[in-house]
Parts: C-alpha cells; sequence; structure tokens
C-alpha cells in the first residue's frame, strides 16, 4: 500500500522543486510547526534519504508570545525525530520600522541567511502553499500599487537564489491531511486567527467569503494570477532597465548629495509605452535618491505629465526632497538638500 | 453660488474627456437611466452649450423585462428635456452565447455604433465609474487569466476608438449625489441588486466586505491596479508582436484548413522572458485556428514546455484541433482536420 495521497503529493512537490541538486547536496526546511513546515520536513526528510540530500532544519523563535522559547524546543526535538541534520533554532529580535509583521519577516530571513551560509546550504525550503500565495495576491491588490506589489511568491529553483517554496501548488487542506494521514502534530499559531492581523483577516474572512460569492476556484485562481504577474513584472522590469539605459544623458550625471543628478532624454522617454515610462521615471527618482516606499503612483503621474502634458511646469517635488525640471530637452531629477 | 460639488465634479469630467473634440463635433451619451449615465447625460448637455458640440443621446431597450418599452419611452423624454438631440432608443434582442450578461453587452455595443454610424458622432460617452471599474477588475481577478483580464476598461481618448468612460475616476456615490443636487430622478436597475448576478454580488457583498475587512480604499486601489495593468498589457502586447514577427520561420507557413499552419524559430522563442514567450505562443495558436476563448493556462503551459523542457514529447493539442510538435528548431502549429 503507498502513502497518503496528500504525503504522496507533498513528497513529488519536494522532489520536483529539487531535481537539480546532486547527491550531497544540503537542503535546510525552515519549520515553524504549522502544518504546512511540519508536511514539508517530513516530505524533505523522506526524499533526502532517497536522493542522499543532507537534509537539516530550523525553526525560529520570535520572541513574541510567552513560551515561545519552549515551543521552539519542541519543534527542534520533533525535527530530530524526523532525522533531520542538523536541527537548530534561531532565536531573533522582531524590532524596527514597517510593522510587526514586516519585522518578523526581516528577522526570520536574516536569521535563516545567517544559518544558511554557516552550513553552506544549496537551498532553504520554506513551507508556503496555494493559500499564502492566494493571500499575499489579494494583500497586494488592496494596496493598488500594480503588477509587481500582485505578483506572487516565486517558487525559487535552480537560477533564483537559494529560497525555494516547493508547496505553491498545493493547498493548506493537503498540508494539514498529510500530516494527520503520518500523525504529525502540528500547531496552530495563534496570530494566524487574530483579527488584529490584516493577512489572519484574509485567510479567515475574505477569501472564504470570495469563494462563496465568486465561485470555488478564487484562491487558486489568485495564486495562478499571482505566477502571471510576476513573469510579467520580470518582463517589464527588463525592458524599463533598457530604456532606462537608453535614456540617461552624460549632462547633469554625477554623484549628488545623498543620492545622484540623474537626467533624462525626453524624446527617447516620449516615445515609450505608458508602462514602461512609468518604470523609467520610477527607477530615475529611486536613483536620484527618492525613497521607493515613498514615491506613489500619484507622484510618477506629475512626472509622466513633465513628459507627455509639458505646459511649462515649474518642477515636481518628489519625496527624499528631490525635484525634477524640464528643460532643453531633458527631464533632470535633482536631491535638493 | 456655483453648483453642487458632485455636479461641478461630474461636469469637469466631462470637459476633460471631451477636451480634444472641435466646436460642432456630435457627441452621443448612452443612458440608461440611471444615476451613473443621467448625471452624465446632465452634464454632457450643459458642457456642450459651452464648447458648442452638438450633444445628443441613445437608450437601449434590452427587452429583458416587462415594461422596459415604458422605461425606455420615459429616458427618452427625460433625455430630451435636457435640450439633447437627437435622442433615439434602440431596441434589441439579446441572445446568442456566452451568458446573458454578455449578450446583453455585445447587443448594447452593435446598436449603440448603429446609431454613432449614422449620426457620424465623434464620441459616445459611457456612464462607467470608479466602483464598475473595480467590479471588473475583481471579476477578471476571479477569473485567474493574467493581465488583460484584470486590465480595466479604457477611459478612451483621442486616439481609443469612439468609447470615452469620462467617469471612471468618479464614485457611483457622486453620480448620484449629482443626480439628487439637480433633482433628476434616477432608476435604480433591479438586475443590479439580483444575487443571481455576479456582478450584482461583486457590487452589494464582496467590494462592501473588502472595504470592511481590509480597509476604506480598497475600490479605489482596484480600480487602480485596473489602470495600471492596462498600461502593462498594452506594453506587453506590442513587444510580444515585435518578437512573434522575429519568429515566425516561413518553412510550412501558408493557409491551412480554417486556420493557418505556423512555425516559430525554437532558438528565438527560449531566450524570450517567459511572459513574451507565453503572449507570442497563444498569438500563433490563434493564428492556426485555436478559438482564444478555449485557450487556457494549461494549454499555454503545455506549449511553453515544448520549448523550456523538451524531452521527447509527441506533441501537444490546443482546442481548435490544432496539433502543436517540435522538430527540426521549430515549434509548429497545424490544424488537422
Amino acid at each position: 500500500m503507498g502513502p497518503h495521497p496528500a504525503v504522496a503529493s507533498v513528497r513529488l512537490a519536494v522532489r520536483r522543486a529539487l531535481a537539480d541538486l546532486p547527491p550531497g547536496a544540503r537542503v535546510l526546511v525552515a519549520c515553524s510547526g504549522g502544518a504546512d513546515s511540519t508536511a514539508l520536513a517530513a516530505a524533505t526528510a523522506f526524499e533526502a534519504a532517497r536522493a542522499d540530500w543532507s537534509a537539516g532544519a530550523v525553526t525560529v523563535d520570535h520572541g513574541l508570545q510567552a513560551g515561545s522559547a519552549e515551543r521552539a524546543a519542541a519543534v527542534e526535538a520533533f525535527l530530530r525525530t524526523l532525522g533531520l541534520s542538523p536541527v537548530e533554532t534561531a532565536t531573533v529580535r522582531v524590532e524596527g520600522a514597517g510593522g510587526p509583521e514586516a519585522a518578523a519577516r526581516r528577522a526570520r530571513y536574516a536569521a535563516l541567511d545567517e544559518v544558511a551560509d554557516r552550513h553552506d546550504a544549496a537551498a532553504v525550503l520554506l513551507g508556503h502553499t496555494l493559500d499564502d500565495q492566494a493571500e499575499t495576491v489579494l494583500l497586494g491588490l488592496a494596496r493598488g500599487s500594480g503588477t509587481r506589489s500582485l505578483a506572487g511568491m516565486s517558487p525559487g529553483g535552480a537560477e533564483a537564489g537559494r529560497y525555494r517554496r516547493p508547496l505553491l501548488g498545493l493547498t493548506r487542506a493537503t498540508t494539514e491531511a498529510a500530516c494527520t494521514a503520518e500523525g504529525l502534530r502540528f500547531w496552530s499559531d495563534p496570530h494566524n486567527t487574530d483579527p488584529a492581523y490584516t493577512r489572519s483577516r484574509v485567510r479567515h474572512q475574505v477569501l472564504p467569503m470570495l469563494e462563496r460569492e465568486l465561485g470555488p476556484g478564487v484562491a487558486a485562481a489568485l495564486a495562478r494570477t499571482g505566477d502571471l504577474l510576476r513573469d510579467d513584472a520580470d518582463a517589464l522590469d527588463e525592458w524599463a532597465g533598457e530604456a532606462y539605459a537608453k535614456c540617461r544623458t552624460p549632462r547633469l550625471t554625477g554623484p549628488g548629495e545623498g543620492g545622484s543628478a540623474v537626467s533624462l532624454d525626453v524624446e527617447v522617454l516620449a516615445v515609450l509605452p505608458a508602462a514602461i515610462r512609468r518604470r523609467v521615471l520610477r527607477h530615475a527618482a529611486l536613483a536620484a535618491g527618492c525613497p521607493g516606499t515613498d514615491l506613489t503612483a500619484g507622484h510618477l503621474c506629475a512626472l509622466d505629465a513633465l513628459v507627455t502634458d509639458w505646459h511649462g511646469q515649474a518642477w515636481v517635488e518628489v519625496p527624499g526632497d528631490v525635484r525634477v525640471t524640464r528643460g532643453d530637452g531633458e527631464i533632470r531629477l535633482r536631491r535638493e538638500r
């Protein structure tokens, strides 16, 4: 008798995601103790034994909840029972800008990078599922900032850096079924059901309602959209990168205070498609010292008007005290202080 | 005392949308009698008198509800009180494939085209608002078929054909306030609140819930996303069009039965970004006779594997009996019967 179908699905996903790794390669699973990463850790241990990879695991203690150290110790002990080695707990401090979720993510990846570097890991596996992908796309949609913010997480792979997400094609229901079938206990993070967190509301209220009102399969449609838009965003960035190089004019270019003055040829800009011109202008604003997080669609619209709707505007200010002017057939971006 | 702010907003939107029209140009407003197109008709009558455009209106009787002819007559009479001329009712038959909403849309645009042709109209104005745009993007999202299906409706303009949507930047609440301020009665289509229609559920259940759970401004974010993605889709289509021309090889090309055989150079295809390669393959499948409505992301993925994951697959079938093979450094698409 073969394994339970859910277990087989998770194993197959791991096998496919790591098909390019040679025997002896070191793989690390990031495991929170939740169903997704628990199923991932078990499948990775199984597949590593067959393919002769060296599979270890890391659990991150964010120190955000009472008893988190004990829980990390329990997850670590469980990971050892799977035969994974090395198994480590990385204890991090969650702090800094951008809200608790962003700070926790930053701390987590920094810790995973450190462990992966120290063990020379060829791949670090993350347990994100199709449901996580759908949530990511919906959250990006609510921001309304375009293709890149809607693009889903990358599955990773041979040419995409060390992080890989083998389970992006599987649902959370599958990982839970896999854990249950193998008798693996998993932990439900109370943050995941706390309506104070936007992602938790998306998971428990928004997505179920969308499935009800728009028909089943919305989560899969969102995940597919995220995949398609990631490819679109990559292609558009490639084109915009080439266009930026062609638009740059040498005059006025040089180091400024905290950013370089940048100038762009208006004639070259004007014939670009709007989507590319907007990306070139964004690129130029960032190069001139504007912080990317503060640059809005409204700013880009005003910059674009300097090119396509020029009627003698004095200048446009963008965040980071970057002043943008038009003159002598050029758009000039320069930090003012 | 100036006009009510909502009335001023609608008028300004019309003035901006038609700024390129010369005096004497003929403009037609498509008016259902709902708040959006009623406010649009009133503002167009006002602005046309100032700018010396010749403004008329059309109302479409879809014949789908009891009393629709009487209602069309009442809308027609109201439009005449605004001083619009000519004012016509176009009576259409809603039939054919794709569901009642798609059939009604097809019949409506055919009727509007006929009237616009007969009166040599420079522009036909449609009352779609920011809320309609947000609904369109959400419905596209639920389909999960990528950038073009997420792209919102075009505002139109000088270079975009005769249809223009001056109100895409305004909310439905603004058009209703404008009607109320001017004492204009408007009609609420019962279809718009009938939960049997997906768009009605999006309007009355889905969007309000998203605003509640993800924060106010979701509709505006969705509309902005639609605008950005339309530009993205245009740029990607432009690139893909050029790439398709470069990929085509002369061999085997010629008229087939109900479509042409198409062949593409694998080496040229292979170096394209995935987003562009997928569009080129789609273009080729359509040219070979595959109906666009039946071609799924799954088919395109299988075609793409012939290029990027070639391990001797025999062939791929796509709808319309188009068989796709790889050989002699080419991808060949040919209708089989």
